[in-house]
């Protein structure tokens, strides 16, 4: 048998090349990734100019990533492969809260806030109040929490979008959760934002025949001592793009009930209780 | 079921989010390629840690691409992938002359020599004589087919890799075939090279525990009317890289006979006739 590449033994081959002595870990990453990479093209037949158009797709992603845009994370958003990612790495017992995408808005150390305070600046929006325990899995109240929330304004934009229009820490903030586990904090009712889609992903987007829009969510980081840390968003369950969020983040147990609630301070009420596995 | 992403339905759920009006082939080719992917990452469990050093490779791997300069194309060379997509796009009957990776060397236009001159314009290297036919898979000889050839001169380098060091088309040429099918030029001994290996695709090849060379080669791009283009190399069996080119385009069939003529004008004679198969 020729020790030369052909079609038929092409990933073989290639992997063949590695080196004895490498990180195996990165050994066994490459040699299944060059595996799938050579089974796809064999599989759709494809073309050199499917693979110029590819390159070239690559390219163009690459080159209009900034420190401010990251079109790799959208484009691995866009084909679901960040949620799988986020899936494989937290995998939890039933009853806990569920992960979900990170998403690119987060800004490390938001203001702590107190308790019932709003995080909503800019005063646009319809004012609601999110509240609920963080518990342990076995129902313990956790004490001390950090819950990390962010959203976008009433526009469809995070702050970090538009620092000359929208106040500094528009709607984040942190709490820390009280002695029985609860946290309270005033925000706006979510609404829906399309991912920058000006950009190959975008367009690929278009040529897939989908749209850009994820449906209306608060993100929130929970973190608590000895505890597994949840990224997490709750959605707006009759958001209508909640069956076809362009990043696949829905779960169906983020799903939060928003309750109006005329009369009260806030328009809106939504109540939620975060499920935490220890660690 | 949930219409919802789950780790276990990931692939088929992102591709039921695709249009029904969209191009077929593009459907195709992504639903594959959305499938192969999901299984790679699920086949070796891939962490957030992985995710974002794929991230940031892809991204510097695109950042670094210039007009000169295309590192996705040398990242698919020496994955295989462009020798995969090469092969499937040029199987031939046994006996037609095998195609190779094209390289990102090429210069369109390139003089066009009479039979027998030198293409080798800055006297280095040890002077070869490549000769043959051009023929047709019965026999035929091919009268009047293109032969364009390139390589890199004596010290490894293309003459657009150096346009301040060597002559404008050192080592290029284009040669007609006469009336009994023949070509014939001058050139040097082909020498092995390291594929550009500074970048992101370098570093990753020392990961792996490989090296960046190809061992030594004369590219050939040949046209007739009626007949399949042929993109190919003849190599030189006895480098010490043959074995192991980096980029994996070494086919047996293309390993030509090097032979020393001391005594006659060249020091080198490479004989080597091309077989095209009707278009
Ligand atoms: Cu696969
Ligand atoms: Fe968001
Ligand atoms: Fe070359």
């Amino acid at each position: 048998m020729s020790k030369y590449f052909s079609e038929e033994r092409s990933a073989e081959v290639v992997n063949a090349r590695m080196g004895d002595a490498i990180n195996p870990r990165l050994k066994e990453v490459m040699a299944s990734l060059v595996t799938h990479l050579h089974a796809f093209a064999k599989d759709v037949d494809l073309s050199q100019e499917e693979w110029d158009i590819a390159i070239d797709f690559l390219t163009r992603t690459g080159q209009i990533c900034t420190e401010e845009r990251q079109e790799f994370i959208l484009l691995s958003d866009i084909l679901g492969f960040s949620m799988l990612v986020d899936a494989i790495s937290n995998r939890r017992p039933e009853g806990a809260t569920e992960n979900t995408v990170f998403g690119p808005f987060h800004v490390a150390n938001a203001p702590v806030r107190e308790f019932g305070e709003t995080i909503s600046l800019d005063g646009k929006g319809e004012p609601c109040l999110f509240t609920g325990k963080v518990l342990d899995t076995d129902g313990t109240p956790i004490a001390g929490a950090c819950v990390d929330v962010w959203s976008d304004n009433s526009d469809g934009y995070y702050d970090v979008q538009q620092p000359d229009i929208q106040p500094k820490w528009n709607n984040r903030g942190r709490f820390i959760t009280r002695e029985d586990g609860s946290y309270s904090f005033v925000g706006i009712k979510p609404v829906s934002y399309p991912i920058p889609d000006d950009g190959p992903v975008g367009k690929l987007l278009g040529a897939l025949g989908r749209h850009p829009y994820r449906p209306a969510h608060m993100h929130f980081l929970v973190t608590a001592e000895g505890h597994q840390t949840i990224v997490t968003h709750t959605f707006v369950g009759d958001d209508s793009y909640i069956g076809d969020d362009t990043v696949f983040g829905v779960k169906e147990t983020l799903v939060a009930p928003f309750t109006k609630t005329d009369g009260s301070e806030t328009s809106w009420l939504s109540e939620f209780d975060f499920v935490m596995v220890r660690a």
